[in-house]
């Protein structure tokens, strides 16, 4: 199967052209000078009209949580809703966390992942893995998963008594990963402080939702992020610092990026666009909002949004982990006990174009922040992140003009609210294919569970 | 005639991928995955073999002084040699800067600057004004001149009575600039002060070159390098500062960019490779390395390389301007009349090459710094800097393995003494096209004088 | 004549203690714990009770101009007026500016100065050379001044034309005071570049007051602070900010200090207190109110007090140049006629306790920045600056708990405004002392013209 | 008995003048203009000449472990040895730690320490109090031992499962003395990783002391200090960084203070002198010279030097905590088990003496790092830290030109090595006074155990 898109402009991370794409089987064939198509547009089986669009490499996602555990439930998406609604927003490679128990091994978690999505995904996807349990042997283990393609691993210095790991663990982590070509991501908030916050909040009678961001004070993110790269450079190992909120945390990896260390931050949408405001929403409305770092007081916004011009924030990713309406009821009466997570895998492209569309980042640093850098930070360019001859044909037009609505009566993902109910963006999907394969087209759903793939992954290349 | 290069490794800066390249006529007809390239080949009229080897885009040398004045002399290259040259190292753009006489119109200057250039030049060639007068007049004609795609002018914080404007006119020339979507590139050194430091030196008996460096100290670019940005911000315009060379000047511009200032920088591999210790060599012969601002203490020298992983140095140019030993002589007993500058055109991609054989630049980044963010940061982009559907052929094939020693008696620069004599690199360019056209090959020239055109360019690509 | 003063707090820069004070003529006889002060009451011919009150040190006011010249008027106070004032407000110490005229010598202008003061002085005073034209010879008399007592050197990077000195004569002027044991004050406004602003605005039509604040913005404070410390670390020289007033150049001074360099600043009541707000008050109002560097914008007051906690800001004094509303009335269409300098030498100590009321200084502090840290900077100490054996009987009873309201119809300045009007204050001088002798008592004036006598200066004694 | 000293220059934290000092009973009762001494001459009992020599306030050494239980020993000093030692040294005050059992009281603690001092100290003491395990009751026991003037707390980061708090733990106990008027102290060091890396270390058969300072690397101070002073921000409580010894730790506080934070921080004179050469002697000499934290790499010594010009550093106190040479051979084979900390309390005046002879602090800043702020930090000014009528008569005469080289066979200190041997230092301590009595003169000790007394200290005199 041969098509070619014509007719539209090739927005890379470096800029914008017009170019016509021959993509052949599964990955793109050549790159074309729109006068050049002639003789090509002969042999291609289909022909896609571009025209007055983007042509876009598809959206990476290196950070969601799909089928994941809560205590007793899940999170709202699976691998067949979760990577359909990814892709319905313009996102085809996702990499997702596979969670190692207290007392089991790295790879029965990983077996476990794979089991989660094999058969199940529309689109390509890769595990990062979490260790919960810093031992000899799942030390020892980090290296077999490296080369299986799980080069990265995220340690936890929230959630004591769950994913917690000590400093000690950390350091021993980050050893073996400097050690292997892995890289270490980090959710950077001192879980050991803000537990006491916690408990001072409920023996005070605070049970609001809004009490969830109270009692994780920004500085103690920003506390946690200088506290990791310190960890990292005692270890001589690089460092990601996931979805970074607080503008305490963007000082700390400011400084550490102007020392010239290998330290990478992503942020997610609901931070650029939600705030302590709404976790203070009347009701109980506000557990909608609740995840980890919570959204901060609105006036972090422009520092995160600054960040992302500065390459202070690297990649914009979504920490998609949605739980429906009933689950964040568990925690009325005591914030604590609410879900942690918001939906946001179907929104990232959209609400980052907004950022485009509102003179905040430019056309080729939208790209770059959520499909190129992500490819490059995680090992999988060129194969994605870029639209080049060979890569893998994950391709998005996007119509700049488009405007919509946010809705949970219209999104795709299986959860029962949005994050973003009824917040107006500019620009849209129109279509996506993954690996040669229309997915989505003309307002409907072409994937199929099942053709998605694992991508095992190479170190990551700002490394030198 | 349509041109095929194929089995090589194209490098752009985002990454490395195998991939062919179908050049017709002057420009990029299609990239191509290598398994895609037998239909096109054999419609190629020649086709190039480059296994082994690296594709990269035409580097842009975005500062040259090209038959420039100096005093009763002019630096050594003209538009024929320095621009053969600079093919030869694996230039195939530069950016001069034409100099408004004082009393004289922004007009006569580009239209002089035009006659140096037109029917020498091999390679195609813009032009930044340096305004060395700012009136009424020539703040204009500024608008104008961005109109015919001169959109960048340079200012000097030094050479007091000559070149040097005021803070008040830099401010106004800043606001002009603000307004007609030109960007002020700065000379930031302290010109006054130093004058002052220069007249005691000379008064107390020092006049060896050394005391060129002694009395440009690093405070005083790291001074003017602040006052810029400051006039900047005043002004509301983006700011681009010129041969950055000090860790001071850094400073400032990390604090600037840190802050989501629109301030660019860039440095000269001569301040990465040179220092204070060769402007003392004995005898007369640190003359050879006068250039302002001087090559600074050793030390400085890992910072400025930091600068290029962290991106608060966004490109390195050349400077180059080069004066023969004979010109270099007229400073012998008085440090301040050597004419400034060094010879460098010819050697700006190796000598960066040399920084990936040591680890202390990715390929991607070379690429960028040294092509792709200068084509971008002055409008080029994506008809220069990058390898793509429709960009100019200008295309260079590169042995990452190959080793060579620079030094006078090989380069082809119209210079009798190398800056670099005697420093082995590793890499080396083997095919040089502009426009389609084959330039050097073979180790042969195979370019004309003529071939190169004018570039109008467009606005900087990095302001949102 | 002794005087014994008992039953008080005797406060000093390091903190409060009971104590009594005795005097024998000029000086200091002895501090006496209460308990001992029996046997010399008897021998005592005067004893003050001070009971519920503190005893202070007297005020050291390092910044005023009195009998200054400005175009063809003069500051409004002259030396008896302003002195007599001064004491009025608890400063028994001022150290004036002597002003070189262009062309002419520094004696001449000490000599001057040395007239206006002489028998009109009811405190002591010193004074500071105003440097308005760095020749040889005026380099040459900074030496022989420094031995009589003048051992600070005022320079303006404001003013073009008038006082202002390029960067090479500040650079000359400062490596001479290295020399000497002096220290050079700077003006650090960028007047170059504020004097294009100026024309632009008045090209604009903008003439009101306000426009004189917006046309020497916060920024190019900031940028001639930053610039006069490099140019003190090129010259190996201290460095003393006279009123600053921006949170940026606080920046620069907090980065120079952090260092470890021998920067100092002070600041004035008018930047504690007034702002940006009040020069754009409703008619010619604001003229009352322009003073330069000008008023800030508001949020700027908060980041000065915290400076004077940190000590980052060292002393507080208050630039005394009043004008008449008559003589403010000449720029009335033309805000850049209006003359600069805003009244307080009667104020500062007032001001200052009320920061101590709000919470915002300590006692200690209180004393430190008004008395003390002046004494010590200027080469006062221990003679000014402390109660101590020996130290001259410079003495304030002071109030703490008195509440007056700040006016013109109460002050004793001869300026027929107040830049506090209406202003209620905490804390009221009670009774003032200098050199034995009471100037004011019982809220009557006993001091007289020509008590005050001039003080020769040592060195800085915060130099290591 | 009246004692009158006379002659000499009273030195306090503000400068130095000369005075005589008439003492009455344990306090001041005057100081005297050397004039006036005349008549009271006649009534003292004794007369002291001081001529040539400064006066100084009686130092305050606010950190030492006198009598400390450390594993199965104690440390050599006991508080009578300790305080006659304090006393040799010129130290008049102290303040000891108080160590909470794991699962004892506070009070059982504080009545263990009172047995400890009482009838043994020939100096006056006070105690900040370890707590080792906060719990509900222990942060309810601080509000009773807040008021009993045990007004400081410490912590630790360091040291798991004996004298570690968790961050939690922290917050909690901040928030407490942020409730009443109390400071808590920091050993700052992230001792959870640092015992992973000792683990590390002697796994890999590395057992040297030199090992000591590599498994507690800067950053892990830089990095808990950052911590403590985040979670101090979150408690809204000030804080006092004990014995900081890295340039990491010092940027951390540094800029803390410039935020205008209440954190303050001392070092000690190991961190001035010794560096990790003296931990890498050969053999076992380096255990020696084992404290925590370490001396580190000789470069950070200037920053410290710096500091406390700067007053990012405000106290140098002792952390004196010797152990005799037996005592560290417990840790041969084992550089983890020698007993931490070295001996001081002696030398503390002498060593920053000589950093005024080799101009790295003035003579005011030496008596008010030592001494004056001392006392004001810790609630004990006017009564300690000054000499001024009716302050305990503590005080110090001292001989700036005498020289004489530090020994163990010349110390006083029961410990049978010193850290500073062999060491020339310039200035001596002549004459001892505490509370009017003499306990050093003339070479000889005329002091006695049990003259000191208890201090019950108010609050920190720096919070405004």
């Amino acid at each position: 199967m041969r098509i070619l898109i014509r007719g539209g402009t090739v927005v890379t991370a470096t800029g914008a052209a017009a170019a016509a794409v021959l993509i052949d089987g599964e990955t793109v064939a050549a790159l074309l000078e729109p006068a050049h198509t002639g003789a090509l547009a002969a042999s291609a089986d289909r022909i896609i009209d571009a025209s007055g669009r983007y042509v876009l490499p598809g959206g990476v996602d290196v950070h969601t949580h799909l089928d994941m555990p809560w205590g007793d439930t899940f999170s709202a998406d699976n691998f067949e809703s979760g990577t359909r609604a990814a892709a319905w927003g313009g996102t085809t490679s996702i990499i997702d966390f596979a969670v190692q128990d207290k007392g089991g091994s790295l790879r029965q978690a990983l077996d476990g992942w794979h089991a989660k999505a094999d058969g199940k995904a529309s689109i390509d996807y890769g595990f990062h893995m979490i260790i919960s349990d810093v031992t000899g042997q799942s030390l020892r283990e980090m290296d077999g998963l490296a080369g299986e393609g799980v080069t990265s691993f995220k340690l936890f210095m929230a959630y004591p008594g769950r994913l917690y790991s000590t400093d000690g663990e950390i350091l021993l982590a980050m050893r073996r990963a400097a050690g292997n070509g892995a890289i270490v991501m980090m959710h950077a908030e001192n879980g050991i402080a803000i537990d006491a916050l916690i408990a001072q909040a409920l023996a005070a009678g605070h049970t609001d939702p809004g009490w969830h961001g109270r009692t994780r004070p920004p500085e103690l993110e920003g506390e946690a992020t200088a506290r990791a790269i310190q960890l990292a450079r005692v270890a001589g190992a690089p460092l990601y610092i996931a979805h970074l909120s607080a503008r305490e945390a963007l000082a700390a990896v400011t400084r550490a990026r102007d020392a010239g260390g290998d330290v990478f931050a992503e942020t997610c949408p609901q931070y650029l666009y939600l705030s302590q405001d709404d976790l203070d929403a009347p009701g109980f409305e506000g557990a909608k909002y609740v995840c980890s770092p919570p959204p901060r007081p609105a006036e972090h916004r422009a520092d995160l949004w600054r960040g992302l011009r500065t390459n202070d924030l690297s990649i914009v990713s979504t920490d998609h982990c949605p739980f429906c309406v009933k689950e964040k009821e568990l925690g009325r009466g005591d914030f604590s006990k609410i879900p942690n997570g918001v939906p946001g895998i179907e929104h990232r492209i959209d609400l980052l174009h907004q950022g485009v569309a509102d003179g905040k980042l430019s056309l080729a640093r939208w790209v770059e922040v959520s499909s190129t850098t992500p490819a490059r930070m995680f090992g999988l360019y060129p194969r994605k992140g870029t639209i080049a001859p060979g890569s893998d044909a994950d391709i998005v037009i996007y119509d700049p003009s488009a405007r919509h609505v946010l809705s949970a009566r219209t999104h795709h993902m299986a959860v029962d609210y949005s994050a973003y109910e009824g917040l107006p963006v500019q620009g849209k999907v129109i279509t996506v294919l993954s690996r040669g394969e229309i997915l989505v087209e003309a307002g409907s759903w072409r994937g199929r569970a099942g053709h998605g793939r694992y991508l095992p992954r190479g170190e990551c290349q700002y490394l030198t």
